[in-house]
């Protein structure tokens, strides 16, 4: 398929700036010029970040594209999987633009997931200080969420994403039918972030997502540019208005809210080694323990929490989390790094779009407790 | 001595915030206050990142004013010197910082020279994507250069801060009676940064800095406190008109004057393995060199350049560089990363106090060949 590209424009108060997002079925072999305008003509060349995986399957047409927009290519393949997203990897990646002469007008392009964007976008933030940086998500998850908003970063053992930086990127190219060759699980994952972006938006974006889901559509159904465009709308409406997280923000749009479902989620992937879970599945068993939480506190009623639990089971199974101790998940949420002064923030629902952020001590600790046990022993 | 407190108002329109520099004799025994001051009530925490041998002389004063100003302590020190400033340095800052629980609204204060200013504010740049940083300079260099400016990193091999990030410190913090403790060399190193300050800066700074060093006063001099800020007013102004030291901008206001004398000094580093030079030595011969090539180009007087000679002469003896390799070092001058486009960036003089910045090729190749021998083989 060859679908009119969809663009969302993405202001940046603080730089003064902005870029676009640009969505459509095929665009891989278009992403060339989007690039060259992203970066203008004094640049000349690109380093290409990917893993051995994604580059095969797209590395050839995403190069193609790129030398015939006037770009030296030079590529640098890393390991596929979160535990290569840590500061030695960065250094290898930082050592070769070193050693490839990479210069400040330079651009790195991330071909791949969120663990390749995290990775490559950190390396391009502290390279040389920050030099320009384009996106093309290959996974639903980077498609719709870590490829939008500017973060980049790697993991510290226990702690993910302890270590980072803000940084733009000058564009983000999305190819939808790069989501074709996804792995099950990564799909499930990414569509549980799409669930969650619904959940934390108002009605619409829930009700459209879900719905796309439950029609159990072919992945090169023409609705599915328009729904990318919606959830990369709605991440880069939120963090347009937060780019940097500010930690004294406490107004309900912060951007903080995307991290619903991800403070039991984070846990989860730490107390099972990052090895169990996908990121996504994770958070989709996250937000069920969120939800569970926000009925327990007489904020969310039942029959929202139905909502949201058909729209989770709608993505896929879920890996069990029914073995796992709820103390030690506890315990771990308390080393969640969204935290002012020591105290953890959830994200709890009002109801579907309508999220709320709590502070921990306001939350009966046994209420947490049993609203763990119970979210992750049932099924959704 | 215990001075009034000088203070230089650092504007950031980029951030919409600023911060301020205090200049005084025994103000580390005010830092807790100040810092406090400028953190704000919620702060609870600060790490102290400093090396055995400064935090020998000064750890004790700083934690004892921090903790009179109610913030609960914990310190790491690094090795001291250039080699330390590696990502493998800056990892274990990072896993130190986690393991003690370190949060987003506590600081990194960096008490120590440049290699701890820009490892530590480099870390604190970087951990949970940045947290507040103030910077303790305890060396002419720190104080008057790499503490202002908002630039944090570390080295790759064979490339001198190549990896790094911008961020801005909360405060900065200059007790001027530290110097009294610099092993001679450093100090020497210093005070050529200095000179290189004056020699960009119009020619009041430079005479100030001349006359400072030419009547041989004590450190303890009334005329110290004075001198410092004038460096930092001088240093703040510059970076205040381009925070990001942009790619593209090539007026004369811009940022890379301050690169006077560095295209050759980070190629006599870099030759000598970082082991002969302090880096301000360095930069005395590199600024030699970048005059010779000026007198050559017709663009700066040969009074001028004797002016110059006698400001780097007073500020002590430099290591001998009369035995390196002209070619090798023209060779890694184009390893330098202040490039744009692959062009060398020279900042040459027109007189003490106007510099000038001429692209690579529009200097004859023999003409920089021949200015390099003479500016190595020659004292100043």
């Amino acid at each position: 398929m060859h679908t009119k590209t969809l663009k969302v424009n993405v202001t940046l108060a603080r730089e003064k700036t902005h870029y676009q997002i640009h969505v459509g079925g095929g665009l891989l072999s278009e992403a060339g010029g989007i690039t060259r305008q992203a970066l203008g003509s004094q640049s000349r060349r690109t380093a290409v970040v990917s893993n051995r995986r994604v580059f095969d399957l797209y590395g050839a047409k995403l190069i193609g594209s790129l030398r015939s927009n006037g770009f030296q290519i030079t590529s640098w393949l890393m390991g596929d999987g979160e535990r290569f997203k840590s500061l030695g990897t960065a250094e290898k990646a930082l050592q070769f633009f070193s050693n490839a002469g990479l210069e400040r007008t330079d651009a790195v392009i991330a071909l791949g997931g969120g663990v390749v964007g995290d990775l490559a976008g950190f390396a391009a933030a502290t390279y040389l200080r920050g030099i320009p940086l384009i996106h093309v998500p290959t996974t639903v998850t980077a498609q719709i969420d870590s490829a939008i908003g500017g973060k980049t970063g790697v993991n510290l053992p226990h702690s993910k994403n302890a270590i980072g930086s803000f940084h733009q990127p000058k564009a983000v190219i999305i190819d939808v039918e790069t989501i074709e060759t996804l792995p099950r699980r990564e799909l499930v994952g990414g569509w549980c972030e799409a669930v969650k972006n619904g959940a934390i938006s108002g009605r619409k974006l829930f009700e459209q997502t879900v719905t796309f889901l439950s029609q159990k559509q072919s992945i090169a159904s023409p609705q599915l540019p328009g729904l990318i465009k919606s959830h990369c709308e709605f991440k880069a409406g939120i963090v347009a208005g937060d780019e940097r997280e500010s930690a004294m923000r406490t107004d309900k749009q912060s951007r903080r809210v995307l991290n619903f479902g991800h403070t039991i989620g984070h846990a989860l992937e730490a107390v099972t080694n990052y090895k169990r879970f996908r990121h996504g599945e994770a958070v989709g068993h996250g937000m069920h323990v969120a939800a569970e939480i926000s009925k327990s506190m007489g904020l969310l009623a039942a029959s929202e929490l139905k909502l949201l639990c058909d729209g989770i089971n709608l993505c896929g199974p879920l890996p069990p989390a029914d073995d796992l101790d709820p103390n030690e998940i506890l315990r771990l949420t308390q080393a969640d790094k969204k935290r002012v002064s020591g105290n953890v923030q959830w994200v709890l629902l009002e109801e579907i779009g309508r999220p709320r952020i709590v502070a921990d001590q306001e939350i009966p600790r046994r209420l947490i407790r049993d609203a763990v046990r119970r979210g992750l022993k049932s099924t959704c």
